[in-house]
């Protein structure tokens, strides 16, 4: 790392924190220079640097300020979930929202489904159609059990960005992120074990644990920097936990993104557990950063660190291609995966092979990356405007969802249910937990709609919520 | 049934169960009269019966023998598996034949692979394509949870000629007939709990018992009417079994059909036990019977059964669509279905959906029906030929694998590492047992080879079968 973007962290940190706030005067050139001991050109760098990101603004005479106009929302409150094993509840909520239909007309800010309409995924498309057309006949006969070799090293590849050295052989294809999940899960625990997560959490995870006869023992997590360690390392000490559970990159609902020591101090502390990760990477390729973060997975030294992926959220769904890279637990990985769905269907794992090393797959996610950014930015400027003034917002660090917290009395559900009339779709907060709470909170998915359409429905939402809170 | 049909039936399986063989003269009709205590005319019309199948022939002034070109093989004898609750294990040898690379040059005998270069296919095909052409953006976003409502639809009208009254709400779509079954297999037991199966049976149920922590307990089958019904009621007696997973129609590995009183009847046991029965219809429709036989499901009254078929050997494999008829499971099933992989592909199931539609499907059911006929009865004829005189082999009522008994003394185990080198690979009896039982046994494949090639192959096998007795 340049010593300038040192600097630069430092303060991009406190202004995210909230330690500095808008229109805060930051220190001076002088200052800077004897706190870090860095030259005078270095800190001017670094303030270019966050000039450059709009963060702060440079008032002439004056020194530089926390700019007005910032994004960087109040972060929601450090999550504190009771700290004890408990049995997954939810699905029924869960299945209400998976059978949603939905009418055209609906501002879909519900489900996690990534920008579909871009013009960067038409490599992607042209392929499949063609592999249909000229080969046809590789759709019909059993593939191979780990998935089609192309793609393996495809994937192998794209590892090295986030730091993984892999081999095709050390990977083995799924159908989707959540069959990944499902079969990590059950490769690693046996029933009745206990597997620690993330809370607020993705919801399909939290239902593989439970149907997977197992445990969940929700953490704390804060807003900023996810899962809370010292809480992990408590719950660590209490219980017998099997497994971790984590998406610390561009984390769904949150945002957040782990700084990369938290993910080496999660590491140690497996390893001194003597437990196993299982790290859900589905956001990782389309983290805003540049490049992007490590992954736990790029300090596993002993095969504990369970990758799972999918083309789900950086490409599209209905893709159905996920993989595993399962380091030490690659057997019974390759059991559990041949006896839950036997092979993945060959021409999509040959398209997205193709996507990739054509070098498509690296421009859409840069490409998509930008827009999201920019969609995080735009959603949260409509939640300021719209929303009552004491409304926390989670700052994603990657991906199209962010989380809402409103006042307690607030009802999430409730107004999921409101929503449903005026042809916008949330996700209330419950969804992420393992037994109800967080029914004040939502999480809202930016990714698709034009700045018109989602400032409307963030209108709608406003006034609906006004209602709840006058009543 | 008629008194010539009772005579009928026992000669016909003292035929099958090897005390008459060919050539062998038949009992008088005298001794016929007096044994089953009948008139001469009921004897004359049983042995008239068993002329026009072929089974036996008349020799003016001698009487009747058993015929000496007959297609019925001598059936192998009835297993006799240990009737206690075990742990499956052969995960290893599975692995391998499923990892196995084959020449192009290799005579594969080894997988339940259709035929999959028949003309009959191409409709599917083309629509494949056009699908992909036309409206490849449905192949994007998830789709519906229990599958594309086109093909369940069309599913519930297939179901009517197995006498199943299925509404399509009644079905969910899973990947393959192999996810089925690991999700009926979790949603109706608990971990610990014991499944009953046929013995032999197909491995990729019994790993999914294993890795569902479930133990198996093999009933014994007979060659002809599968399943031994007195042997499930002494199990169901002696031991707290939960379901019972069958493949009663085309079976694999041993071809028979349950007659339909045996299916009526197992039911009533399911019913008097209180438990459910997995029920794997994936070789029914490519039955040799028509209209096909009827599933166990027809005869469900409480919603116990639960249906699992795929299009995996009907049509192809690859496209990895198959479904399940849930009964009285249906929200577990789903849930299960979906932390299992979340939605199966859009495009496959439309696909699929519209060659069934159009009739195509039904069109290329019979066609191949009779072509696996036919390549039954020449793979019988070749193992007559080239095994040794004390070979038993099934006589499959549908599908495309058969089952050989061998000498007690032969290694099937040793002969699939031989054929490897001769360009032949076959499926050794151990896979189909969950401890390496039927080590003398092996499942030849008969859906795709010419029938010189598949003469050949049966030769080279002979070949090696004879050095190894001689050794
Ligand atoms: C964090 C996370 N993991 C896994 C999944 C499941 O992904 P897939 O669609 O690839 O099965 C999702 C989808 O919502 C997700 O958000
Ligand atoms: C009896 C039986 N059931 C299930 C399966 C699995 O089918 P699918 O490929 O549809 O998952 C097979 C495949 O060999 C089979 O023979």
């Amino acid at each position: 790392m340049k010593l300038y973007d040192k600097v630069a962290n430092s303060l991009r940190e406190n202004i995210h924190s909230g330690f500095f706030v808008e229109r805060d005067k930051l220190p001076s050139i002088r200052q800077l220079v004897a706190e870090h001991n860095v030259s005078i050109s270095t800190v001017q760098q670094a303030y270019h640097q966050l000039e450059m990101e709009g963060l702060i603004e440079a008032r002439p005479k004056s020194g530089y300020f926390v700019a007005h106009k910032t994004t960087t929302p109040t972060l929601p409150i450090t999550s504190r979930p009771a700290q004890r094993p408990i049995d997954v509840s939810q699905w029924q909520d869960v299945l209400e929202v998976l059978l949603a239909k939905e009418n055209v007309s609906t501002t879909q800010l519900q489900h996690a489904m990534p920008n579909m309409s871009v013009p960067s995924l038409n490599p992607l498309l042209k392929k499949m159609s063609s592999l249909m057309r000229h080969q046809v006949a590789l759709s019909l006969p059993y593939g191979n059990i780990k998935g089609t070799l192309q793609l393996r090293e495809q994937i192998a590849k794209l590892a090295t960005n986030s730091g993984c050295v892999l081999h095709p052989d050390d990977l083995v294809i799924t159908s989707g992120c959540q069959e990944g999940l499902s079969v990590c899960l059950r490769s690693v625990t046996e029933p009745g074990d206990i597997v620690a997560i993330e809370s607020p959490s993705f919801y399909g995870s939290m239902q593989a644990i439970k149907t997977a006869n197992l445990k969940a023992i929700e953490i704390p997590t804060n807003a900023e920097n996810g899962l809370s360690l010292a809480a992990l390392e408590l719950a660590l000490e209490q219980w017998p936990i099997k497994a971790i559970l984590v998406t610390p990159t561009a984390n769904n609902p949150m945002g957040y993104s782990m700084p990369e020591a938290d993910k080496k101090r999660l590491y140690q502390l497996a390893q001194s557990y003597d437990i196993s990760i299982i790290e859900d990477d589905i956001y990782g390729d389309i983290s805003y950063q540049s490049p992007r973060p490590k992954t736990i997975k790029s300090f596993d030294e002993d095969g504990r660190v369970l990758l799972c992926s999918s083309f789900s959220k950086t490409v599209a769904p209905g893709i159905r291609v996920g993989w595993i890279a399962p380091g030490r637990y690659r057997d019974k990985v390759t059991h559990v995966k041949y006896v839950s769905s036997s092979m993945c269907p060959t021409l999509p794992q040959l398209a997205i092979a193709d996507f990739i090393e054509t070098g498509a797959y690296n421009r859409h996610t840069r490409k998509v990356r930008l827009l999201y950014k920019q969609g995080r930015d735009h959603l949260i400027k409509c939640i300021k405007q719209y929303f009552p003034q004491d409304t926390r917002i989670s700052f994603p660090q990657g991906g199209y969802v962010l989380w809402v917290e409103l006042n307690k009395k607030f009802d999430a559900v409730k107004l999921a249910a409101q929503c449903k009339k005026g042809d916008v779709s949330i996700a209330p907060g419950t969804l992420f937990s393992a037994t109800g709470k967080y029914r004040h909170c939502m999480r809202l998915n930016f990714s698709e709609k034009t700045e018109i359409e989602r400032e409307q429905a963030i209108g709608k939402l406003g006034f609906y919520i006004e209602q709840q809170i006058e009543k």
